[in-house]
Protein backbone atom coordinates (compact mmCIF):
# COMPACT_ATOMS: atom_id res chain seq x y z
CA UNK A 1 0.00 0.00 0.00
CA UNK A 2 1.52 3.47 -0.67
CA UNK A 3 2.64 5.31 2.41
CA UNK A 4 2.56 2.11 4.43
CA UNK A 5 6.00 2.33 6.26
CA UNK A 6 8.20 -1.09 5.12
CA UNK A 7 9.36 -2.90 8.17
CA UNK A 8 13.62 -2.36 8.94
CA UNK A 9 15.13 -5.01 7.16
CA UNK A 10 17.42 -7.04 10.30
CA UNK A 11 20.34 -9.20 9.95
CA UNK A 12 20.54 -11.23 12.94
CA UNK A 13 23.33 -14.61 13.40
CA UNK A 14 24.04 -17.46 15.97
CA UNK A 15 26.83 -18.62 15.90
CA UNK A 16 29.10 -20.56 18.68
CA UNK A 17 31.02 -24.03 18.50
CA UNK A 18 29.73 -27.38 16.93
CA UNK A 19 27.90 -28.78 20.11
CA UNK A 20 26.51 -25.45 21.79
CA UNK A 21 23.30 -26.35 20.86
CA UNK A 22 22.93 -24.16 17.93
CA UNK A 23 20.50 -25.81 15.62
CA UNK A 24 17.95 -26.23 18.71
CA UNK A 25 18.12 -22.79 19.61
CA UNK A 26 17.72 -21.51 15.65
CA UNK A 27 14.64 -23.92 15.63
CA UNK A 28 12.91 -21.85 18.81
CA UNK A 29 13.99 -18.47 18.23
CA UNK A 30 12.96 -18.89 14.40
CA UNK A 31 9.08 -19.11 15.96
CA UNK A 32 9.47 -16.72 18.01
CA UNK A 33 10.66 -13.96 15.81
CA UNK A 34 7.76 -15.14 13.41
CA UNK A 35 5.44 -14.19 15.93
CA UNK A 36 7.03 -10.64 17.06
CA UNK A 37 7.69 -9.42 12.97
CA UNK A 38 4.37 -7.43 11.97
CA UNK A 39 4.69 -9.17 8.69
CA UNK A 40 5.76 -12.78 9.59
CA UNK A 41 8.69 -13.00 7.67
CA UNK A 42 11.31 -14.09 9.03
CA UNK A 43 14.06 -16.50 6.69
CA UNK A 44 16.39 -19.12 8.81
CA UNK A 45 19.46 -19.45 6.24
CA UNK A 46 22.70 -21.86 6.85
CA UNK A 47 25.77 -21.09 5.80
CA UNK A 48 27.49 -22.55 3.98
CA UNK A 49 24.43 -22.83 2.29
CA UNK A 50 21.27 -21.99 1.26
CA UNK A 51 21.27 -21.71 -2.56
CA UNK A 52 22.20 -24.72 -5.05
CA UNK A 53 25.30 -23.85 -5.54
CA UNK A 54 26.22 -22.84 -2.07
CA UNK A 55 24.71 -26.65 -1.12
CA UNK A 56 27.02 -28.01 -3.61
CA UNK A 57 29.96 -26.13 -1.96
CA UNK A 58 28.45 -27.12 1.47
CA UNK A 59 28.91 -30.78 0.38
CA UNK A 60 32.46 -30.25 -1.24
CA UNK A 61 33.15 -28.55 2.14
CA UNK A 62 32.12 -31.38 4.81
CA UNK A 63 32.29 -33.93 2.99
CA UNK A 64 35.43 -33.95 1.00
CA UNK A 65 39.17 -34.55 1.20
CA UNK A 66 41.39 -32.23 3.57
CA UNK A 67 42.77 -29.16 1.94
CA UNK A 68 44.32 -26.15 2.75
CA UNK A 69 43.18 -23.53 4.56
CA UNK A 70 42.86 -20.81 2.21
CA UNK A 71 41.13 -22.77 -0.17
CA UNK A 72 38.62 -23.81 2.71
CA UNK A 73 38.51 -19.83 3.38
CA UNK A 74 37.51 -19.16 0.00
CA UNK A 75 35.17 -21.65 -0.67
CA UNK A 76 33.05 -20.71 2.38
CA UNK A 77 33.24 -17.22 0.55
CA UNK A 78 32.07 -18.08 -2.69
CA UNK A 79 28.99 -19.83 -0.65
CA UNK A 80 28.08 -16.58 1.27
CA UNK A 81 28.82 -14.46 -1.80
CA UNK A 82 25.56 -16.58 -3.50
CA UNK A 83 23.82 -16.30 -0.39
CA UNK A 84 23.97 -12.57 -0.01
CA UNK A 85 23.23 -11.76 -3.48
CA UNK A 86 20.40 -14.43 -3.74
CA UNK A 87 18.86 -14.42 -0.53
CA UNK A 88 20.00 -12.23 2.35
CA UNK A 89 20.10 -9.30 0.35
CA UNK A 90 17.20 -9.21 -1.12
CA UNK A 91 14.97 -10.08 1.48
CA UNK A 92 16.66 -7.49 3.91
CA UNK A 93 15.73 -4.87 1.37
CA UNK A 94 11.85 -5.95 1.19
CA UNK A 95 12.34 -5.15 5.04
CA UNK A 96 12.50 -8.55 5.94
CA UNK A 97 14.46 -10.04 9.29
CA UNK A 98 16.87 -13.12 8.07
CA UNK A 99 18.57 -15.16 10.90
CA UNK A 100 21.69 -16.55 9.87
CA UNK A 101 22.74 -20.07 11.45
CA UNK A 102 26.65 -19.33 11.29
CA UNK A 103 28.36 -16.12 9.83
CA UNK A 104 31.50 -14.49 8.15
CA UNK A 105 32.60 -14.79 12.41
CA UNK A 106 32.66 -18.55 11.58
CA UNK A 107 34.90 -18.19 8.74
CA UNK A 108 36.95 -15.92 10.81
CA UNK A 109 36.87 -18.14 13.69
CA UNK A 110 37.01 -21.61 12.31
CA UNK A 111 39.13 -20.97 9.22
CA UNK A 112 41.15 -18.05 10.28
CA UNK A 113 42.23 -17.91 14.50
CA UNK A 114 42.33 -21.83 14.69
CA UNK A 115 44.26 -22.22 11.33
CA UNK A 116 46.89 -19.56 11.53
CA UNK A 117 44.99 -17.40 8.94
CA UNK A 118 45.15 -13.44 9.47
CA UNK A 119 41.83 -12.84 10.43
CA UNK A 120 41.57 -9.25 9.51
CA UNK A 121 42.11 -10.56 6.06
CA UNK A 122 39.14 -12.59 6.23
CA UNK A 123 37.03 -10.03 7.41
CA UNK A 124 38.28 -7.47 4.79
CA UNK A 125 36.91 -10.38 2.39
CA UNK A 126 34.23 -10.76 4.29
CA UNK A 127 32.60 -7.10 3.89
CA UNK A 128 33.11 -7.39 0.01
CA UNK A 129 31.36 -10.57 -0.34
CA UNK A 130 28.56 -8.98 1.86
CA UNK A 131 28.81 -6.40 0.08
CA UNK A 132 29.24 -4.24 3.22
CA UNK A 133 26.24 -5.12 5.28
CA UNK A 134 26.66 -6.02 8.24
CA UNK A 135 25.45 -7.91 11.13
CA UNK A 136 22.50 -5.79 13.20
CA UNK A 137 23.28 -8.35 16.19
CA UNK A 138 25.46 -11.71 16.75
CA UNK A 139 24.17 -14.29 19.30
CA UNK A 140 26.80 -15.95 20.14
CA UNK A 141 26.56 -19.56 22.26
CA UNK A 142 29.28 -19.73 24.46
CA UNK A 143 30.47 -22.76 25.55
CA UNK A 144 33.18 -25.10 27.21
CA UNK A 145 34.68 -27.14 24.37
CA UNK A 146 34.38 -30.25 26.44
CA UNK A 147 31.11 -29.55 27.34
CA UNK A 148 30.12 -29.28 23.80
CA UNK A 149 32.03 -32.42 22.74
CA UNK A 150 30.13 -34.52 24.98
CA UNK A 151 26.68 -33.36 23.25
CA UNK A 152 28.08 -34.17 19.89
CA UNK A 153 26.32 -37.66 18.93
CA UNK A 154 26.74 -39.59 15.89
CA UNK A 155 29.49 -39.07 12.88
CA UNK A 156 31.18 -36.06 12.97
CA UNK A 157 32.00 -34.30 9.21
CA UNK A 158 35.37 -33.29 8.33
CA UNK A 159 35.35 -30.19 10.40
CA UNK A 160 33.69 -31.20 13.68
CA UNK A 161 36.23 -33.92 13.96
CA UNK A 162 39.25 -31.87 14.40
CA UNK A 163 39.34 -32.31 18.01
CA UNK A 164 39.29 -30.38 21.50
CA UNK A 165 42.33 -27.71 20.77
CA UNK A 166 40.98 -26.61 17.48
CA UNK A 167 37.76 -26.53 19.23
CA UNK A 168 39.46 -24.39 22.34
CA UNK A 169 41.19 -21.74 19.55
CA UNK A 170 37.94 -21.23 17.59
CA UNK A 171 36.25 -20.32 20.68
CA UNK A 172 38.82 -18.13 21.75
CA UNK A 173 38.21 -16.12 18.65
CA UNK A 174 34.58 -16.04 19.14
CA UNK A 175 35.20 -13.94 22.43
CA UNK A 176 37.84 -11.87 21.14
CA UNK A 177 35.37 -11.13 18.65
CA UNK A 178 32.61 -10.40 20.91
CA UNK A 179 34.93 -8.26 22.84
CA UNK A 180 36.27 -5.79 19.96
CA UNK A 181 32.50 -5.44 18.99
CA UNK A 182 30.60 -5.13 21.81
CA UNK A 183 27.48 -3.47 20.67
CA UNK A 184 26.83 -6.06 17.95
CA UNK A 185 27.68 -9.37 20.25
CA UNK A 186 25.03 -10.99 22.59
CA UNK A 187 27.16 -13.57 24.24
CA UNK A 188 24.80 -15.78 26.05
CA UNK A 189 26.05 -19.00 28.35
CA UNK A 190 25.38 -22.27 26.60
CA UNK A 191 26.42 -24.26 29.33
CA UNK A 192 22.66 -23.79 30.57
CA UNK A 193 19.83 -25.95 29.91
CA UNK A 194 18.33 -25.31 26.21
CA UNK A 195 14.82 -23.00 27.94
CA UNK A 196 17.11 -21.10 30.25
CA UNK A 197 19.56 -20.48 27.23
CA UNK A 198 16.43 -19.78 24.87
CA UNK A 199 15.08 -17.29 27.46
CA UNK A 200 18.50 -15.29 27.52
CA UNK A 201 18.47 -14.96 23.85
CA UNK A 202 15.13 -13.52 23.83
CA UNK A 203 15.74 -11.35 26.46
CA UNK A 204 19.09 -9.80 24.84
CA UNK A 205 17.01 -9.80 21.60
CA UNK A 206 13.83 -7.88 22.68
CA UNK A 207 15.19 -4.63 21.74
CA UNK A 208 16.79 -5.13 18.09
CA UNK A 209 13.70 -6.88 17.29
CA UNK B 1 73.84 -33.74 -4.20
CA UNK B 2 75.52 -31.53 -1.91
CA UNK B 3 76.94 -28.23 -3.15
CA UNK B 4 74.71 -28.76 -6.53
CA UNK B 5 73.50 -25.30 -7.36
CA UNK B 6 69.56 -25.96 -7.17
CA UNK B 7 68.12 -24.58 -10.95
CA UNK B 8 65.75 -21.40 -10.41
CA UNK B 9 61.99 -22.75 -10.77
CA UNK B 10 60.10 -20.66 -13.47
CA UNK B 11 56.88 -19.75 -13.75
CA UNK B 12 54.80 -19.82 -16.84
CA UNK B 13 51.10 -18.79 -17.73
CA UNK B 14 49.82 -18.81 -21.34
CA UNK B 15 46.55 -16.67 -21.74
CA UNK B 16 43.82 -15.82 -24.02
CA UNK B 17 40.46 -16.27 -24.83
CA UNK B 18 38.95 -19.36 -25.63
CA UNK B 19 39.34 -20.24 -29.34
CA UNK B 20 42.71 -18.63 -29.56
CA UNK B 21 44.35 -22.11 -29.50
CA UNK B 22 46.09 -22.20 -26.40
CA UNK B 23 45.35 -25.91 -25.90
CA UNK B 24 47.64 -26.57 -29.46
CA UNK B 25 50.16 -24.22 -28.25
CA UNK B 26 50.52 -25.98 -24.75
CA UNK B 27 51.10 -28.92 -25.86
CA UNK B 28 53.72 -27.77 -28.47
CA UNK B 29 55.20 -25.69 -25.40
CA UNK B 30 55.81 -28.18 -23.07
CA UNK B 31 57.50 -30.32 -25.55
CA UNK B 32 59.88 -27.30 -26.25
CA UNK B 33 60.22 -26.49 -22.41
CA UNK B 34 61.30 -30.35 -21.42
CA UNK B 35 63.99 -30.34 -24.39
CA UNK B 36 65.26 -27.32 -23.07
CA UNK B 37 65.12 -27.36 -19.01
CA UNK B 38 68.02 -29.47 -17.61
CA UNK B 39 66.54 -32.06 -16.04
CA UNK B 40 63.81 -32.21 -18.16
CA UNK B 41 61.06 -31.49 -15.61
CA UNK B 42 57.91 -29.57 -16.61
CA UNK B 43 54.47 -29.73 -15.31
CA UNK B 44 51.62 -28.29 -17.35
CA UNK B 45 48.86 -27.29 -14.88
CA UNK B 46 45.19 -25.77 -15.53
CA UNK B 47 43.05 -23.42 -13.86
CA UNK B 48 40.43 -24.25 -12.67
CA UNK B 49 41.80 -27.73 -12.21
CA UNK B 50 45.07 -29.51 -11.27
CA UNK B 51 44.21 -31.47 -7.91
CA UNK B 52 41.08 -33.33 -6.84
CA UNK B 53 39.01 -30.51 -5.24
CA UNK B 54 40.06 -27.81 -8.52
CA UNK B 55 38.62 -30.58 -10.53
CA UNK B 56 35.37 -30.40 -8.51
CA UNK B 57 35.34 -26.83 -8.57
CA UNK B 58 36.27 -26.48 -12.35
CA UNK B 59 32.92 -29.24 -12.51
CA UNK B 60 30.57 -26.93 -10.31
CA UNK B 61 31.97 -23.77 -12.83
CA UNK B 62 31.83 -24.78 -15.91
CA UNK B 63 28.88 -27.00 -15.65
CA UNK B 64 26.68 -25.84 -13.35
CA UNK B 65 24.04 -23.35 -13.21
CA UNK B 66 24.68 -19.51 -13.87
CA UNK B 67 25.33 -17.49 -10.43
CA UNK B 68 26.87 -13.68 -9.48
CA UNK B 69 30.00 -12.62 -10.40
CA UNK B 70 31.30 -12.94 -6.80
CA UNK B 71 30.42 -15.92 -6.59
CA UNK B 72 31.98 -17.14 -9.38
CA UNK B 73 35.66 -15.35 -9.00
CA UNK B 74 35.89 -16.62 -5.05
CA UNK B 75 35.23 -20.67 -6.52
CA UNK B 76 37.95 -19.74 -9.07
CA UNK B 77 40.67 -18.58 -6.44
CA UNK B 78 39.82 -21.25 -4.23
CA UNK B 79 40.66 -24.14 -7.03
CA UNK B 80 43.86 -21.95 -7.30
CA UNK B 81 44.79 -21.98 -3.75
CA UNK B 82 44.87 -25.07 -3.94
CA UNK B 83 47.01 -25.52 -6.78
CA UNK B 84 49.60 -23.16 -5.68
CA UNK B 85 49.34 -24.71 -2.06
CA UNK B 86 49.91 -28.23 -3.74
CA UNK B 87 51.21 -28.10 -6.79
CA UNK B 88 52.97 -24.96 -8.09
CA UNK B 89 54.76 -23.59 -5.06
CA UNK B 90 56.04 -27.19 -4.60
CA UNK B 91 57.30 -27.58 -7.99
CA UNK B 92 59.09 -24.16 -7.96
CA UNK B 93 60.98 -24.84 -4.36
CA UNK B 94 62.45 -27.83 -6.20
CA UNK B 95 63.33 -26.13 -8.85
CA UNK B 96 61.07 -26.82 -11.36
CA UNK B 97 59.38 -25.10 -14.29
CA UNK B 98 55.50 -24.88 -14.13
CA UNK B 99 53.23 -24.01 -17.34
CA UNK B 100 49.88 -22.76 -16.33
CA UNK B 101 46.88 -23.10 -18.59
CA UNK B 102 45.67 -20.31 -17.63
CA UNK B 103 46.28 -17.81 -14.80
CA UNK B 104 44.55 -15.21 -12.05
CA UNK B 105 44.60 -12.74 -14.98
CA UNK B 106 42.05 -14.93 -16.41
CA UNK B 107 40.19 -14.35 -13.73
CA UNK B 108 40.59 -10.71 -13.23
CA UNK B 109 39.61 -10.82 -17.19
CA UNK B 110 37.29 -12.83 -17.18
CA UNK B 111 35.35 -12.33 -13.52
CA UNK B 112 36.62 -8.43 -13.50
CA UNK B 113 36.73 -6.34 -16.47
CA UNK B 114 33.93 -8.58 -18.27
CA UNK B 115 31.92 -8.68 -15.52
CA UNK B 116 32.00 -5.34 -14.05
CA UNK B 117 34.06 -6.20 -10.37
CA UNK B 118 36.92 -4.47 -9.58
CA UNK B 119 40.17 -5.92 -10.98
CA UNK B 120 42.33 -4.41 -8.38
CA UNK B 121 40.29 -6.29 -6.07
CA UNK B 122 40.98 -9.55 -7.72
CA UNK B 123 44.70 -8.95 -8.12
CA UNK B 124 44.79 -7.95 -5.11
CA UNK B 125 43.06 -11.17 -3.81
CA UNK B 126 45.40 -13.15 -6.47
CA UNK B 127 48.55 -12.17 -4.47
CA UNK B 128 47.27 -13.37 -1.49
CA UNK B 129 46.63 -16.76 -2.60
CA UNK B 130 49.16 -17.17 -4.87
CA UNK B 131 51.21 -16.20 -1.39
CA UNK B 132 53.07 -13.22 -3.41
CA UNK B 133 54.52 -15.24 -5.97
CA UNK B 134 54.29 -13.46 -9.49
CA UNK B 135 54.35 -15.37 -13.04
CA UNK B 136 57.82 -14.99 -14.59
CA UNK B 137 56.23 -14.91 -17.85
CA UNK B 138 52.60 -14.25 -19.45
CA UNK B 139 52.41 -15.59 -22.96
CA UNK B 140 49.31 -13.59 -24.23
CA UNK B 141 47.39 -15.36 -27.17
CA UNK B 142 46.06 -12.16 -28.62
CA UNK B 143 43.18 -12.50 -30.92
CA UNK B 144 39.65 -10.62 -32.35
CA UNK B 145 37.55 -12.64 -30.67
CA UNK B 146 35.23 -12.89 -34.06
CA UNK B 147 38.17 -14.80 -35.62
CA UNK B 148 38.55 -17.24 -32.33
CA UNK B 149 34.64 -17.53 -32.23
CA UNK B 150 34.86 -19.44 -35.98
CA UNK B 151 37.85 -21.29 -34.68
CA UNK B 152 35.50 -22.82 -31.51
CA UNK B 153 33.92 -26.34 -32.39
CA UNK B 154 31.74 -28.66 -31.00
CA UNK B 155 29.11 -27.98 -27.37
CA UNK B 156 30.52 -24.60 -25.32
CA UNK B 157 30.64 -24.55 -21.77
CA UNK B 158 28.76 -21.94 -19.44
CA UNK B 159 31.38 -19.60 -19.73
CA UNK B 160 32.38 -19.85 -23.58
CA UNK B 161 28.53 -19.34 -24.82
CA UNK B 162 28.89 -15.89 -22.95
CA UNK B 163 28.96 -14.41 -26.46
CA UNK B 164 30.73 -12.02 -28.94
CA UNK B 165 30.14 -8.80 -26.24
CA UNK B 166 31.62 -10.62 -23.49
CA UNK B 167 34.60 -11.70 -25.00
CA UNK B 168 35.54 -8.19 -26.63
CA UNK B 169 35.75 -6.80 -23.17
CA UNK B 170 37.89 -9.89 -22.04
CA UNK B 171 40.29 -9.41 -24.56
CA UNK B 172 40.23 -5.66 -23.90
CA UNK B 173 40.82 -6.66 -20.40
CA UNK B 174 44.18 -8.85 -21.51
CA UNK B 175 45.77 -6.41 -23.66
CA UNK B 176 45.47 -3.37 -20.75
CA UNK B 177 47.13 -5.98 -18.49
CA UNK B 178 49.48 -6.54 -21.20
CA UNK B 179 50.28 -3.01 -21.40
CA UNK B 180 50.67 -2.15 -17.94
CA UNK B 181 53.07 -4.58 -17.19
CA UNK B 182 55.15 -5.17 -20.70
CA UNK B 183 57.95 -6.86 -18.99
CA UNK B 184 56.13 -9.45 -17.71
CA UNK B 185 54.05 -10.04 -20.76
CA UNK B 186 54.98 -11.36 -24.68
CA UNK B 187 52.18 -10.67 -26.31
CA UNK B 188 51.50 -12.87 -29.63
CA UNK B 189 49.77 -12.33 -32.85
CA UNK B 190 47.73 -15.63 -32.44
CA UNK B 191 45.36 -15.26 -35.76
CA UNK B 192 48.67 -16.66 -37.46
CA UNK B 193 49.29 -20.49 -38.45
CA UNK B 194 50.14 -22.45 -35.71
CA UNK B 195 53.62 -23.31 -36.26
CA UNK B 196 54.25 -19.50 -36.60
CA UNK B 197 52.84 -18.51 -33.10
CA UNK B 198 54.58 -21.66 -32.14
CA UNK B 199 58.16 -20.17 -33.28
CA UNK B 200 57.19 -16.59 -32.01
CA UNK B 201 56.10 -18.04 -28.18
CA UNK B 202 59.69 -19.95 -28.73
CA UNK B 203 61.96 -16.55 -29.62
CA UNK B 204 59.91 -14.66 -27.25
CA UNK B 205 60.71 -17.42 -23.88
CA UNK B 206 64.53 -18.08 -25.02
CA UNK B 207 65.99 -15.86 -22.89
CA UNK B 208 63.32 -16.47 -20.10
CA UNK B 209 63.66 -20.51 -20.14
Amino acid sequence: MVGTPQPAGCLLALEGIDGCGKSTQAELLLGWLRERRPDGKVELLREPGGTPLGEDVRELLLRGAERGPMTEMLLYMASRAELYEQRVLPALARGELVLLDRSYYSTAAYQGAALDQDEDTILELARLVTRGREIDKVVLLDIDPRQAAVRMAGEADRIESRGLAYFERVTAAYRAFAEAAPERFLVVDASEQPDKVFAAICAGLSDVV
